[in-house]
């Protein structure tokens, strides 16, 4: 399958998805913050934690005391919560979100010294970017859950996802100018989300945006209260959970696949999924049961 | 001239906008809603109307029993009412509109089942595709005139036209993934109209967003009480019905090309533009008249 | 330096910022509005002045009789002072304003008239496609502060500024269209600042949009009350010239060049962006101050 080609270029060794090989060790504190998880030495906690209900898997950034700084060891963390059983069927949907009040502060400026070295700023930032992108090639949609600051790369988090949703006291910053690293990176996540003028000036002056301004100008899907961020946040989640998952994953592949083509190629290529999507078992399962006017059963069985 | 070759190779055969040749019969049941049309086998009415008023064309969807499905008949019968004389002068400007509480509803489902076979959705989707790429290369500007729910390839259609104004009351969605076909096609308008982050919600969830988002987020020109939508959208078609069609026409078909180039090639693209414009007769006329502080008399007359 | 080479194709003969050469005598005339400037034959008094303090150069647009038109004369004005000492580390922000209560009303139409002949029309509209398109490649940010109406490629200047604050009595249109010019050079920068139906809407009526439509779709950064607008724009230009300019140099150029990449690539450009940066003085001194918890001394020092 596509998926397993792609998932393994973004740095899966071995059988993806099995319950042995190294996915094994992973499975087994999966669903908990076992500190004695896959291939740790150290006895810090891991900086990320997930668990997984009913088709939606949560992955917290937890380490709230560094304000969720995406350091290396976050960076890897968050990829392999990401990565984890990527081609099973019993994941539908994946929320990102954060312990504490700060959802991300960027990269963890202690790693980007000189004593650090360049070639080890090199592999943080191409960490970075292959996380970013791991969320846009991952066969099922990821939202982030925003409520509080989220800075630099944790911004470049958020515009990121595929959708977005944040408590109204959320704001949104890009704020490398300020320490002299300009936010080069975070800056094409951002320009791909809100408008060019938006973009150059947080980039340029590192001023915050607030929630509604976000929404506003395309950064997020969706501002609520917070007392109610939770729960509007799974109420589209479990909506995602609800359906087929082939013909999810092959909506949310196609429409990454065309958005930078020609309008004819766009069509030519959609045009063509189309197709593909009817001849999956849950596409013609769903116009049958739309047409006999029940419930569709989705069978989730990917395209022959 | 550049248009004829663009509008033939969307499918119109034969001399295009000549009184004799196939449109002849177009012709025939132009401005009326005649069953006995060109080549129509059935006693069934045509599922598109159009009529034609002081260069303002108004093309109805108006099979409001089927919520105006975009079935292979209705988009082929869109297609022709759209090519239709397209490069006569008479014709300044198209209103796409639709009878009933339903703008459209995308395709007709019973033309997707599986004993419809692989070939005929194909031909479907294409001819899907075909009318809203006409929609762009079509020598004047198309407006959309929504009133109700426009969802799927209704979505689409609206997403394609140049303009779109919508009554306070309609809205908008991509439902198919709750039947298991993910709105893939509609996803490529859709995508050039509003933010990403946007356009990933709705086509994850399949839930509508309300005329004032789609105006917010750019999906829409204009939003007006229900009261004022025919007024208003005719207030913008004689505007621009009043203006030199080749000037209109230039603009609209270097608008496009310029789009996707980078900002050097689109403002090489653009400048000879604008050096072809002036040399219309029409350029000058304009720029002579504002300078004698008159009223411009258009001859129309295209590019030597 | 690449800047050089960059700003050199964009027109400036001889060693570019220096002291002597023809910028000595742009020099001489800078700061101020001598007509006696720079082989300038005429008494007219130059269409722009400029003034420079504190790293902040503000650019005038001085001829309000002419309602600041863009004529040749203008956009070569323009030109020269958005090049002067463009090197200089003495230069960190440039701010383009207008005298009068039009910001720009777009090209003079007395130089596009048939008896200046297609080589000159050709020349207007390459003069201000470099314009447009030095504002993008120079080293350093620039804002535009608009306080009344901007038409045409006075909307195009606006559009192609980095950052663009107006005062909330400004207004935005593209009318070329009434007097048979179609506005296709500002549809290049117009188009890549605001939704498509907005930007065609603009361009197929020569409607207005107010200054907060113009911020909702993202012409604008900010909106402010006019007794405000000059305090947010210096406000917003003393913070840029308190940062390193080799940081946000590399920054500008970076966002622009990662813009119309793919994904892959974009990431892959700006990952090395980012630690070109880190191997700046500025770039360690930034972090190192930070971490030290004191504010940093920038050097300005270009990358070795």
């Amino acid at each position: 399958m596509a998926a397993v080609a792609v998932l393994r270029a973004f740095g899966a060794r071995g059988p993806i998805c099995l319950r042995r090989g190294p996915w094994a060790q992973l499975s087994a504190r999966f669903c908990s913050r076992d500190p004695a998880g896959a291939g740790r030495q150290e006895s810090e906690p891991r900086p990320t934690s997930a668990r997984q209900l009913d088709g939606i898997r949560n992955i917290v950034l937890s380490n709230p005391k560094k304000r969720n700084a995406l350091s290396l060891a976050t960076l890897k963390s968050l990829q392999s919560d990401i990565l984890h059983d990527a081609d099973s069927n019993d994941l539908k949907v994946i929320i990102i979100s954060a312990e504490g009040p700060v959802f991300s502060s960027g990269h963890d400026l202690k790693e980007l010294t000189e004593e650090q070295g360049r070639d080890y700023h090199a592999e943080v930032f191409q960490t970075c970017s292959k996380v970013m992108m791991l969320i846009r090639n991952h066969p099922v949609p990821v939202i982030a859950m925003v409520n509080g600051l989220a800075t630099a790369a944790g911004c470049q988090l958020v515009a990121s996802c595929d959708i977005a949703v944040a408590s109204d006291k959320s704001s949104f910053a890009t704020p490398g100018v300020n320490i002299g690293l300009f936010c080069s990176t975070p800056g094409v996540a951002l320009a791909r989300a809100v408008p060019r003028k938006v973009a150059l000036e947080m980039l340029f002056t590192g001023e915050p945006i607030s929630a509604q301004q976000a929404l506003l100008h395309g950064l997020l899907s969706k501002v609520v209260p917070e007392a109610e961020l939770q729960e509007e946040t799974m109420r589209i989640a479990r909506k995602i959970a609800s359906l087929s998952r082939p013909v999810v994953s092959l909506g949310k592949a196609t429409f990454y696949k065309q958005l930078p083509q020609d309008l004819g190629t766009a069509y030519y290529l959609t045009s063509q999924a189309m197709v593909d999507n009817l001849a999956l078992r849950d596409g013609q399962e769903g116009i049958t049961a739309f047409l006999q006017k029940r419930k569709p059963i989705w069978s989730h069985e990917p395209l022959a």
